[in-house]
């Protein structure tokens, strides 16, 4: 392998030569070896928006000069296309404040731009990571700005469509379903009956629910802390950059952003993300009920309760032949556990911040992106390999709903809750039906019985 | 003690004579010896306020005759008013719908409501706990609607007023501290300076977003799953009587509710609790902050940072004369981390409902009034007892303001980031000031010197 | 009410004539007006047996007289005896420290020891709360070896009777079900055979592994923090008293406790009460497993697995006449559920401690002590309500076991995985019997099959 | 890419040509696209070592004949070396059982073993992957044994030793630390003094007490469920197997396995694993509190509190010139942040088994690994980035010693409690010393006064 040596205000140090990584960046990789985490890639992108947009904004602002600014803009442009993936090495465990990963979008656009400018960087550094590309900013207002890009753009491009097509499937299911009579269960215990479509329509209710309430949290959420600088004050920066910034944001993303009303709070407190995150829990709680159910309506397929078919996408078991496991139910339902362990981090990273910053972002952003892609990739691995197959067992559902006793509801409002579980009881005891014991009881006439105790009346 | 015998589906059981309870109540309260958490007060209370509604709509629906109504709507505001507060003695770990604290209500209802008519409730009941308190009803339908009324109104009346009063508070300081310069500190070092207004402005506006973070979850919150009856279809309930509890509740309470658009969703999701509940832990996250802060700017009196002080309430030391310490700081910080265990627990909870029901739900209220009492008490203990008393040590802040390295930073437009880090790191070495350490190296005149680095311009 | 003059070094202050309280008690209760939990009796107990012990040794060290001894010891029997239960009035939300609850003892047994020695505590103190009561200590380490003293002392005599009642409960019905064999399941899907014996030695199991994980926990929670004064130097105390304090709570209590050898490490660690309740938290994920897969096992009574059926303690639903739901289970599984988010909120706390004191311990010791109240008390509710009344439904359980597809696995070592996999298949596909589809195959004759597929041969 | 045709019991797939993975694999990595989180090296390592030793026991059981052990007992030894990394492409998220990651190491091991044999494992199967490599295991047994072997393995290979990296350091400290006297600090006030070396030996003794207390969960965790086979019943085992393959990997690893009492148990529950958490749990608890302890105790340079200093290791900031931050403690302080999530998702995770199995396994040992990787790093980065370079700073100690007020806790049984803390109120109050306080005051004479307030006396 071979080096250059670059050099940053503490001294010199060696670099892989083939890298655009400088002084900096070098030394929180070496410092920090902890752990197989590194910044997520959309992060970095976000952050290549950030620098790019600064760039324009600062030169709109008569501070960088054209040259530079195009080659910067050039810079982070090449970044977003991922052309320099290996190029951003840092781990998640590193200082709090993410410095050296804003350093290291310093450092490999000042050295793309310097090259990009007729410049070698190996040599000379046209564009200065800090004096030009960090210009009017700090690692304090740039990091938590580029977790609120990525974090709105990511609940926004990746989360809602994923819901969405998930709620698009649940949908055609409500309809298919609609006529299909079949047994409720409370308690895990039979219950009066609903229609399979209403069943699902529970289940399509929850996204939509889950959709409205992630959203509900998002005006917080596009504040951007840039403009800020060192502690909130915006020191060295121009006291229009924040607004520009927002505006040149939302142009080039399409995404809504605002200048952050108090950047003092814009540093210090995660409030927003914390509050997104806890709406994307509820999510998680939502799909591991959904999965729960869809495994257990599907367990089987001799002992269980059956009522359902899944698609068979794996043999489920090296040792039981021919086995068929609710695989993707097990991913999903896995994959809240995650997120509710997610949320135990970012709720207590959130809360430890001092004075004008809480250096705990880089494990905040980590669980908050891995959270959501989880849950994104997981719903439609869901969604292709499960729910668009699913199928009712119209027998079993048929079986159930004439056994149940819980069809003896309907005649409390004739013979009252009392005379009503009398009749039940009885039927219970003796194994026979809710019509048999009514009989038996006297408490009511077959005619009647028969008018009353009938499911498609049931079902509201 | 006196016993009576009251019956229900099960049999005959022994109840206290002098309570109104009947035998659903007893059994639960035999059988669920469990801890000392009783259903909170505010629940009963909004239990008993959406009895009275039913009790109306049922009578103005036709199927409730005027006395019995009149009779429930009396003895639902007795309930309300406290007058039987004894009479509710059942254990938040009882079943997971909350039916024995449904029936609950029901039967202290019936009871009083038979006395209030002329009856002997010990003989005979004028009014039935089933067919007329709880008609129309389930407490599948009645549990989680109550769950709603009181999380919403404790949330309006109880924990939204207890932020404004901080906020009140804090506006104040803002405005008191505006021209107080000071050190900032990240990463518990010293940085670029700022106001104590400004640095209290952080704090009023985590304030600020928490309150609109917790009101833009309320639309779901609002959502009542009365209607639902059994398993959300609605079985033996008026296909109106949904929409017209909700508006008579909202009338009653002077608080908007709506009826929930799925009631098969009302009934075995939790979601919008949790959302709400999150967005309460960002809350507790920001109080913390705030709290450690506030500690930390008071800490000494002669080896800490010092540069606020607060009011002293208690003798701080049983063995160390004359020690006081930042008691409402270290409550408020101990109710964060007791929020962020009760989120932990409500996500845990909302997550595992079967079918047509979730049965948590007594755990997950319990959960969100603690924390909802706990935020509020402690936001209004932390205020009277600490908050207001807050007064700058203008002698401490003049000191280290003056001291400090990092006005340096004024420095990076004129003389750049690396010329400036060499002033800093040889005033450092060297124990000098930075004006020396400027001078020594010869990076800059004194009078230029004087000119950029002056606090007061580095403010914003 | 009639109010006396207390004073402190802050100055005097009004209490209710008729508590027992002193000044600083009196200055927390006013200035803590949050939420509703006080200080759990079994630590007050646990801290007047500290009081007792202290009283004891530092008599023998010479530094107390005979007299202030006797009647500290005496007041201190009292308080165990639960005569003073009311003068303990004060918050868990509190400063972090619990200075004002070791106050409050030091005052009570103060007042009292004062009037046991025939004055007449409103106008004089013949024992004085800092100088006799509180001798040679400090609220930092009289209050986390209270913690200590009560957290062993509940798990030796309230949480592992507990687990043991259940264990004796399981231990019968392993030996009661052991012939029945039945339909094992995994992933909820059908799996080969085992007997109900075995299905409940894997909760006996559980049982029994937690019980000896909590234990492996306790020799750190033995050691106690007394004799460390303020900051751990032991300041004001003898150097023999933590020694000599440990041996007569030994003595006193025959429970074994310890010296702790580091005081620095005792005063602002919790890692031991962190680390016992991590394995509580484990015992709460085997109790949810067990309770839910009673209720699942005995679903039905016509639509589910019903292949236990459990005691019916209540009538279960206000609305659907004679159901019945598995009451018991759900009150277990909440208590799993709060002990979860009650182990988050420790461990969060554990890390917030500063230099010489973890100023968190109300919270942790509240948690803690909620957790194993709740687990004891619903072990032992969910035993004697539920678990030993459990019962086979044989029916059900010959039904399934003999329309199970996945007795196929004992084919394996005779016609391979594969082979059997075509049988299984071909039976699921077509509705019929295994050995219907082995003969069909031609895989095997039908002597063989009667031969191998044995469920009585297939468990072990 | 080219592919081949592979097939299982549900029929055929295309397989990337370059790779030794079957069609189970194939269909799980095309089934599960979820995330970016796969099987960690470490459990596929111990995987194989597992496999190895089935081979060698079904051998030597005279089941497995001698070529087909030979090359299975290769193709391990290649994968443990690392030949094979490239070909364990599943993801966390899949089955809850890990079913297809163990046949992904059937499927390698079996073509890897074809060749070694001789064969082309593209045209025929010397060595079947479930019919030889799976001989007598389900993944029901062999998945959570792999857990146990990976767990018990890092826990003593790489937990243990870094944590007595950091005891190492520790030691030395506190006797270099030794007479170094200064001001202690309780609820961040001023208390009374210890040396910087006791201080350190709290830390040293947090090390200490949590290796205790992790090894002290190790004995449950050593339990295997190997031969417990698909539901616990040891269907298709030998009877012995259990016993020698734990004897096996005893022998090849150098770590003490037992084979599990219960086998039931040990596929169901993971009670050990979640106590071995909980006490990393408190690992991080106490990290955390000693990395924040050491970056406020060097906090400054000029407005911190200032006692030690620590190595500098990169530039603190991007705008501030010179600025450097305790970069160590805020990635162990974000480590420790991430295990309490971590600790919640195991806990959650491991309540969720059903019947014979819990099948939350990849996502229970994905946290624990992580938590373990990420606790081991950092405390090894932390050693030796920060910690063996921490250094007094004596000036700002012995300053702050002796400005302290607390010291007057050394008259307390000269003058008693209350005029103790008139001493230091006075002095407080109007910016004295305590000694002209107390001669002010008449309380104690000068020298009496320097008998005992003498710090050198004070600690013990």
């Amino acid at each position: 392998m071979e080096y250059r040596i670059e050099h940053d205000t503490m001294g010199e140090i060696k670099v892989p030569n083939d890298k655009y990584w400088g002084a900096q960046t070098e030394r929180s990789f070496e410092n920090f070896k902890i752990g197989v985490e590194k910044m997520p890639k959309a992060l970095i992108y976000a952050f290549a928006n950030l620098k790019r947009s600064l760039a324009v904004v600062n030169n709109s602002l008569g501070k960088l000069p054209d040259d530079k600014k195009e080659a910067i803009v050039k810079a982070c442009d090449e970044i977003i296309a991922g052309k320099f993936d290996d190029n951003f090495p840092l781990a998640i465990w590193q200082t709090g404040s993410g410095t050296q990963s804003n350093m290291n979008l310093n450092e490999v656009i000042a050295n793309r731009a310097t090259e990009i400018m007729g410049g070698d960087f190996r040599k000379e550094k046209l564009v200065h990571p800090n004096d030009h590309v960090n210009m009017s900013q700090s690692s304090n207002d740039t990091f938590p700005t580029a977790m609120s890009i990525v974090s709105v753009e990511q609940v926004e491009k990746k989360l809602i469509p994923a819901i969405d097509e998930l709620i698009a499937t649940f949908k055609k299911k409500v309809e298919e379903f609609k006529n299909i009579i079949k047994i409720g269960r409370t308690h895990l215990q039979d219950a009066t009956p609903l229609t399979l479509g209403q069943e699902f329509s529970g289940y399509l209710s929850m996204l939509e629910h889950s959709k409205v309430q992630i959203l509900a949290t998002l005006p917080t959420l596009r504040e951007l802390a840039i403009g800020g600088t060192a502690v909130g004050t915006g020191l060295n920066a121009h006291p229009q950059l924040s607004e520009k910034v927002s505006e040149e944001l939302t142009r080039l993303l399409g995404i809504n952003f605002v200048s952050s009303p108090n950047k003092f709070h814009a540093l210090t407190s995660h409030d927003a993300i914390t509050t997104t995150h806890g709406a994307m829990k509820a999510l998680a709680a939502n799909l591991m009920k959904i999965a729960n159910d869809i495994r257990w309506l599907s367990s089987g397929p001799r002992c269980g309760l059956g009522e359902i078919r899944i698609p068979e996408n794996e043999p489920g078991s090296s040792i039981m032949p021919g086995k068929v496991n609710p695989t993707q139910c097990e991913a999903i339902t896995m994959v809240a556990v995650q997120v509710m362990g997610n949320d135990a981090a970012i709720g207590f990273a959130a809360s430890q911040g001092n004075f004008e910053l809480n250096v705990f972002k880089p494990v905040i952003i980590y669980n908050f992106l891995q959270s959501l892609d989880l849950l994104a990739d997981s719903m439609h691995s869901f969604n292709i390999h499960c729910a668009v197959g699913i199928e009712p067992n119209l027998e079993k559902i048929d079986h159930n709903l004439h056994n149940s006793l819980m069809l003896v509801t309907a005649l409390n409002p004739h013979i009252g809750y009392e005379n009503a579980a009398k009749v039940a009881k009885n039927a219970h005891k003796k194994g026979i039906s809710l019509k048999e014991s009514a009989k038996e009881l006297g408490l009511i006439s077959e005619e009647d019985f028969n008018k009353y105790v009938d499911p498609s009346k049931m079902i509201g």
